[in-house]
């Protein structure tokens, strides 16, 4: 799986294939042949994918190729996969769980119709942990075989790394967005909460579920994410004029994290500082903000006894163990307990300059350590708890290695609705720590 | 229409028929078969209903009456009616729209399943606006037939009204929860944004979307909340010790209501005063306030013109004019002034203080007139949009007619999460204006 994804297209990035596919140098053939050999290669190691069918993609490419020049999208012969938990009209989608098994949506999910309506080519879905929360699906970290991927979005991850495609669409309540790209060495990028519509998305808990997208840089994770968010500004990234103001703030789960992992993004700031002259504020998080990570934990568990009403009710026999225990976990949680915890997550957003101080981004890990063994679950999502419940947009760039040769991942924050300005500090970033000059 | 729902069981409220149904005086077969009746007399005139399945309905009656006793919920044989915005299982979910004729949800909306956990009986789908928008359905208003019984919700209201099933769900965007229910001269309760779960409700905008309820007064409007939120204590209402402090907030959109209706919301505030010596505060809302109900608006076609990605896509040609004018609209709204709108909402919810002030509750007309006629649309949602953008709780209750002997409404709300004394107020207020003594 060490093998280069290569001089061929495979390797291409998608803003690369979108300049080759509008002045014709390459075919949406072309393209698509490319992807579907990566898959027929790797797939049968990485199984990424939770349903495929080739002339499904056939059908798109024909339509695509046959239809008029001047209606093609900002995606245009774009392979992207989709994540298992969200509705296609066309797939059938099971959300992870044998109780959608023969699951067969009236519609596309709303974001799905974006992609399509830009000229994206689904190349099918993509394994999600049953109903985006614990229990893992099949999928393996392509980088190595051994670990797991992450989850919950662990196909669009793997896939997106082991350039099956360029692009691919997940979702996050904790960190199911943050966590695979970080443990698959690849850009993942979830936006403010809200900002892009989670219309047949199967939700988990509706104060937390967020789209999130995945690329192999961030131009690209960028691209696709403009798309579905209708923000045609948000595909042109330029560094910022100023370097920016950088808060590290240590929060109580930063001490379960590897110390090669905090002593990663510390070099990143240290990089910042030095190389970009960026002014980095190193501190701790302020006391109201510190127990952001239980809270939302408590939130998620509320609130996902009630989102899944419905499979409580009709299949608990088909749910697994983790997911009843999360729903009993909710049970305990009264009604006025959970009102407190909202409240508290009101009080800290009115706060969020408290919060900042004077940075214009704030740093943390993407994960405790590198992915973890396949058999010891999906990863801890603890540092995305808190950003994820405060809904900030938040991106994760490759960063570094572990001891284990695998990737780690920086994880950066902006305030709700910069972003745009977050994409271009991430893409500040990931020039900067490029190491490969 | 006119004839009083009577002394029969038709005409007992919800909390009446439970208490009946508990110590078994009446079985859940008697009380199916008078709402029954209720529905065969009556629907042709109304037309509240989408979809009716008598044997469906048989069926879980059947269900009920042989489960065993210590299982019963706190809605155990109380027809319910659920608006067609919401999927269900095993009934057709059309979302207003012919595009969905043959629609077949794959599980029930997360609130249906509640309400079937509690042990409701679904006696059918009631009517919806296209898309919970504009688009009228086939329903009449139960108390003149030539008059809409407003919308969205329209049939949920219808049905209330009309004594065919003591409650019904419905959602708000807009208005469509409190405008029907005024309109039909019943109790509607919009709770706190994200309280009931939209899980398996179409999305129209999900900043805004709220899942609402229908009694025939405020306890019954608790009893299907608190089944649906999980919060046991909302059950129960008792009146404040201390009278509420109110403020009578003159709104821009208060300028187009009729005088009788503004003249209907100011002697209930007196009567307030005078008889129960409670505070009241008249004036005007504050600068930053002002133009909430226009920035709904935006927000609204904004994220519409989003949430309906694949229907716009799919199915353009079977759409309404009002509906594709809306997309127009949010279309032409960029993502930059979509984030603008969204800060003023954030700022205004940051400064609800100012808004308060020294008030509990903030009273104003739940619309600008008594019902329209039908050929004029399902009536005017502007003295709704405000606090359905700040996600207050609101509440509807029966408060005087117009000049045409049709209902208005009295419009309430609270801050956010303070559902509970909301409903404490309102029937307060239900109790003070009741006429009938």
């Amino acid at each position: 799986m060490s093998e280069n994804p290569d001089a061929a297209l495979g390797g291409k990035s998608a803003v690369e294939l979108r300049g080759l596919l509008a002045n014709g140098q390459v075919s949406v053939s072309d393209v698509i042949a490319v992807h579907e050999d990566r898959i027929a290669r790797f797939e049968n190691q990485v199984e990424a994918w939770q349903v495929r069918d080739k002339a499904f993609v056939e059908r798109q490419v024909m339509a695509l190729e046959s239809g008029p020049k001047h209606m093609r999208g900002p995606l245009f012969g774009m392979p992207v996969g989709i994540k298992d938990i969200f509705d296609t009209e066309d797939l059938p989608t099971a959300y992870g769980s044998e109780v959608y098994a023969d699951n067969r949506p009236a519609a596309d999910a709303a974001c799905v119709a974006r992609l399509r309506e830009a000229g994206a080519v689904i190349m099918g879905k993509t394994v999600s942990t049953e109903f985006a929360y614990w229990k893992a699906g099949k999928t393996r970290n392509p980088l190595d075989l051994t670990r797991s991927p992450g989850g919950s979005s662990s196909g669009s991850a793997a896939a997106v790394a082991c350039g099956m495609v360029p692009l691919a669409i997940g979702s996050q309540t904790a960190a199911s967005t943050i966590r695979p790209a970080a443990y698959c060495g690849i850009v993942g990028f979830k936006p403010t909460r809200g900002l892009i519509s989670l219309a047949g998305a199967k939700a988990l808990a509706n104060s937390l579920d967020t789209v999130g997208v995945f690329g192999r840089d961030v131009a690209d994770a960028a691209l696709i994410a403009s798309v579905m968010i209708g923000d045609e500004a948000m595909m042109t990234l330029e560094a910022p004029c100023e370097p920016p103001s950088i808060a590290l703030l240590k929060a109580p789960e930063w001490q379960s994290a590897d110390d090669e992992t905090l002593a990663t993004v510390h070099a990143a700031a240290q990089r910042a500082r030095e190389v970009a002259s960026a002014s980095v504020f190193e501190g701790t998080v302020p006391d109201a903000f510190a127990p952001l990570a239980q809270i939302q934990t408590r939130i998620m568990a509320f609130e996902a006894s009630r989102e899944l009403a419905h499979e409580r009710r009709a299949h608990r026999d088909r749910l697994s163990l983790p997911l009843r225990e999360l729903f009993e976990q909710g049970d305990n949680i009264s009604a006025a307990d959970y009102a407190e915890d909202m409240k508290m997550r009101e009080t800290c957003l009115r706060e969020l300059d408290v919060l900042f101080g004077d940075a214009d981004v704030l740093l943390a890990p993407s994960t405790h350590s590198t992915a973890p063994l396949l058999e010891n679950g999906t990863g801890n999502p603890d540092l995305c708890r808190a950003w994820t419940l405060l809904g900030l947009p938040s991106v994760t760039i490759p960063c570094g290695t572990g001891e284990d040769g695998l990737p780690l991942g920086l994880q950066i924050a902006s305030r709700p609705r910069s972003d745009h300005y977050l994409l271009q500090i991430a893409y500040w970033f990931e020039t900067l720590l490029d190491t490969s000059e």
